[in-house]
């Protein structure tokens, strides 16, 4: 049994997750919690290495089926080699993207169906997060942002009408999971994001 | 539809399949077919890539499940860009293992069961072989001419124990699809095992 808390971070493009997850892991490590920070698709050394595969802008032969079982390798990995075993030791995970994000880009947005849950399932071999936090931000401003980074890899080329799919991929999977998913409205400033997430985290680590 | 014809070759380590592969591709070009020659995991340049990090005997950190999931990928990719234009374009495809290998070494021989049949059945799309030699040697040998070359990978060092739960995996798929499965006697010659591949094929061709 699980004797940690794992907690993943969900999103489209430019929502901001990244800097979110880094100022709760401080916060928690001011704590005194024990924190793995990490992120999907890589957190290892093989999982990076397919990840390398993936967004390789050079790949544009790529199949969609292809990517769906590349990050389902990936998560594979970074679950048996990093994930399951810090949550053994009563660690706290918190991890960029998970399942959810295969789901909303892959099934849902892409189209290749229900599918991708189930190699995602084999994937993660029972391990769930306990919580999901969904930084909700209108996919046109999260291209914005984008932009201004002067930075797009292969996926985020892929443009607005795309991040729309996906952004209503999130939209399903909340519904389906009200109790795992807090959506967190990610249309203002860092600290307030912030504020709102540690309030949420305070009254999950009372119970 | 498919108007091509897909080949694939099966087997144990050191069974052979790779001598016979070369020497049926001859003789069928000599024929006057449009061959492709190709194997797997690799067959692509994304699949080499996958197929780089599966062989490496450095990730030895890599899980099962991983390791299922990127033969599968693999071979999603070598289907999507090679296999199925190939056979659309009325070609003979010769292919060194295909989805029975990981149904023999992932399903039967590592355990992990029938999810991995349904992440291949995901990964082929519906491209399935049209016949499969199985060049059948007792493991033993097989693991003996691997020694004598002096180059053992990741898979191979695992030794005999697990050769032959391969083996035996081989030999369900075999009584579950015998109209597919095509059984040699690779304890032999070469020239005598080419003779009774190149007999087998003249019979599927005249049908």
């Amino acid at each position: 049994m699980s004797k940690g808390l794992f907690i993943t971070f969900e999103g489209t493009d430019g929502c901001g997750k990244s800097t979110q997850l880094q100022l709760l892991s401080e916060y928690l490590k001011q704590q005194g919690f024990d924190v793995v920070l990490t992120r999907e698709p890589g957190g290892t050394q093989i999982s990076e290495k397919i990840r390398d595969i993936i967004l390789d802008p050079n790949n544009k032969e790529e199949s969609e089926v292809t990517e769906a079982l590349l990050y389902a390798a990936s998560r594979a990995q970074h679950v048996a080699e990093k994930i399951k075993p810090a949550l053994e030791s009563g660690k706290i995970v918190l991890c960029d993207r998970f399942m959810d994000s295969s789901i909303a880009y892959q099934a849902y947005a892409r189209g290749l169906g229900e599918d991708v849950i189930a190699i995602n399932m084999f994937a993660i071999q029972g391990c769930s997060p306990d919580v999901t936090f969904f930084l909700d931000l209108d996919p046109r401003i999260g291209q914005e942002r984008q932009v201004a980074r002067g930075k797009l890899d292969r996926l985020e080329q892929e443009g607005l009408a795309f991040q729309e799919k996906v952004y209503a991929g999130y939209k399903e999977l909340i519904n389906k999971y009200p109790d795992r998913f807090k959506v967190v409205n990610a249309n203002r400033e860092i600290r307030d994001i912030q504020s709102d997430i540690v309030c949420l985290i305070k009254n999950l680590l009372k119970q």
